[in-house]
């Protein structure tokens, strides 16, 4: 799998006229060779030339966790007191281009280009983004469990098995946390709760506001699903909504129902060869149409896989076509400011048959009783 | 607090002949105006510079997140449809030197490269990174609070309050996690378990692996503990060893008693005014005068605050004094490649009164029955 990735990376820089690709924290690392760097300042950074062998520089004290492929790339541990970016530009060579993964610090950027002054950089997702885009079987699989286990958390939401009037956003925010980590989660990316006029911040942070009787809370989690061999893992993203104690007020009732029908028909758009922005349209319209364009604020959706956020994105002015094995979110939002919100999200993957969500849980507003 | 921490970045950038600095995720933006970036492609960035007042650059959908600080930022929110490398870019009008946040995500680095081909780049931890490094009344007290909080959890495993023998380490591994998180912690950054001959790797990724009878056991684990005001927080970093049913063979009791030692010394040699490699070697001369020189594969320490590692760093080479409020880890490892290691460590603040630890659970090998 990972020979074939590399090799298919090398055609892509060959295309493109990148000599050398990069790849430190984040997910072209993992993609590549299974391998996860360390979030830390000490460099790892795997350099593939293109026509020549892949060597992986990794801290020496960090060489122990890498399952040798020497098939794959040749390991160069770097000691404490060694240039880890003066062995880079080693194998970089004459290096015209180089394109370096999206997420690699800053300070390691700024390192190479005082080392290698005549190498232009360009970002690696020109190369990577488009294949990591295109999910092959294992990988929506991977997104298949990862979405049914985010499934029975909101499942269990919506049951009322989380009690929410009267705990904190954050106390909520913890539960959920936990409870993705119980259905096989490796870790939490991320579980928004947003309150009343709260949910009308898009990328709100759970706060020590008490949840009240008679308000709307939002519920956005997600979290990288644990794989079998421990390898790093692919995310999972939903939004359900609720309204707690009482009914809620029919101008909340009919916004919900627009966005509904919003994400229903983006969703149903989102077959193999629509251009990602169309999809956005579809959703947008419905929800323009209904006299709450100014309050839909973000784009559809985001590019989902071994990063939460990755190509494709849904978004005005993105006219490539979806093709098959395309795995991403279609969450529209509707924000009014200082009184309320809400967002619909599941995770979608383009197939030939047609779109295939990885989220099934109820898609309707839960009214839960105080 | 922060319009202090501005004047003295500005200072700094006038010392260094840095026209703007941005500050996007990692430590700088949060310790500049107490917001974190959240770790995702759409940019977020600090604009500072050196002779005008900062603005903010960040998603329209994540401007409800910051606390308005006009004394100290305006705020630029940006639609989904706009560039924000160009509004950065605009932000920085004619600047010839450029300083960019250490883990600035390369994508926005190579797309400022190309908006601002006449700006020189540079690394602002040059600028953030000794400010950062010395920290006031206020860091060292959380600081205190954090290194409590791990102490805690030390003292549990030291109780034998948690089981080892016949669980994996990755099992202990998520127990740290949840006593860490409920002794006060925001979130775990790391819990290192490797017992037997994983211990031989410092970085070692808690596995399936079922720990035995009559081996050793490292648990090196950290976190962020969280602050009263939810403002981002101070990080937690301690190792203690373990070892499990039985008595430990003589070799093991040899090596931990150099390593205690050497670990002891490095925290008394850690005097203002001391260059930090004197502080490395004071701990490496005594681990190299038993015979495990070789056995010492990294630097004695780095330093610690809103950010797991970042400067000063305790290491050969680093001839950079301690100055009062620095604060630190130190912790010496003796590594016997396929057999076992051991790593002992401390965080340590160096005062005007001398160094003081921020841990103080026992340092001694625990025996614990199996």
């Amino acid at each position: 799998m990972y020979a074939e990735r590399l090799a298919r990376t090398r055609a892509a820089m060959a295309d493109a006229g990148v000599d050398v690709l990069l790849a430190s924290v984040g997910p072209d690392l993992p993609y590549l060779i299974g391998y996860e760097a360390m979030p830390l300042p000490r460099l790892t950074m795997l350099v593939v030339p293109r026509d020549a062998p892949a060597t992986l520089v990794i801290p020496r004290l960090e060489v122990a966790r890498v399952v040798e492929r020497g098939d794959l790339f040749a390991i160069r541990g770097w000691d404490e007191t060694e240039d880890p970016v003066a062995i880079v530009a080693d194998l970089c060579g004459p290096a015209r281009t180089a394109a370096v993964g999206d997420q690699t610090w800053a300070r390691h950027v700024v390192d190479l280009v005082d080392r290698m002054p005549s190498t232009r950089l360009r970002r690696a997702d020109l190369i990577t983004g488009p294949l990591r885009a295109r999910k092959d079987a294992f990988e929506i699989d991977q997104l298949r469990a990862a979405g049914a286990a985010a499934d029975r958390v909101a499942a269990q939401l919506q049951a009322g098995e989380v009690r929410m009037v009267g705990r904190t956003e954050a106390e909520v925010s913890e539960e959920i946390s936990r409870r993705l980590l119980a259905e096989g989660h490796a870790h939490v990316n991320f579980a928004i709760v947003a309150a009343g006029a709260n949910a009308a911040s898009p990328h709100h942070h759970a706060s020590d506001r008490v949840i009240q009787a008679g308000e709307v809370v939002l519920c956005d989690f997600g979290g990288v699903y644990a794989t079998p061999d421990g390898t790093p893992g692919y995310c999972s993203d939903t939004t359900r909504m609720f309204w707690v104690g009482g009914t809620p007020p029919a101008e909340f009732v009919e916004l919900y129902d627009v966005l509904h029908r919003a994400q229903a028909a983006a969703v149903a758009a989102a077959v193999v060869g629509t251009p990602c922005e169309d999809v956005d349209r579809a959703a947008r319209s419905i929800i323009a149409e209904a006299g709450y364009g100014d309050a839909f604020i973000h784009r559809t959706g985001h590019g989902i896989g071994l990063f939460e956020h990755e190509d494709p994105y849904i978004v005005a002015g993105n006219r490539e076509p979806l093709v098959a094995g395309n795995a991403f979110s279609i969450e529209p939002g509707i924000y009014l400011d200082g009184r309320f919100g809400a967002r619909l999200e599941d995770i979608v993957v383009a197939t030939a048959d047609g779109p295939e969500p990885m989220n099934r849980s109820d898609h309707g507003l839960t009214v839960l009783d105080a």
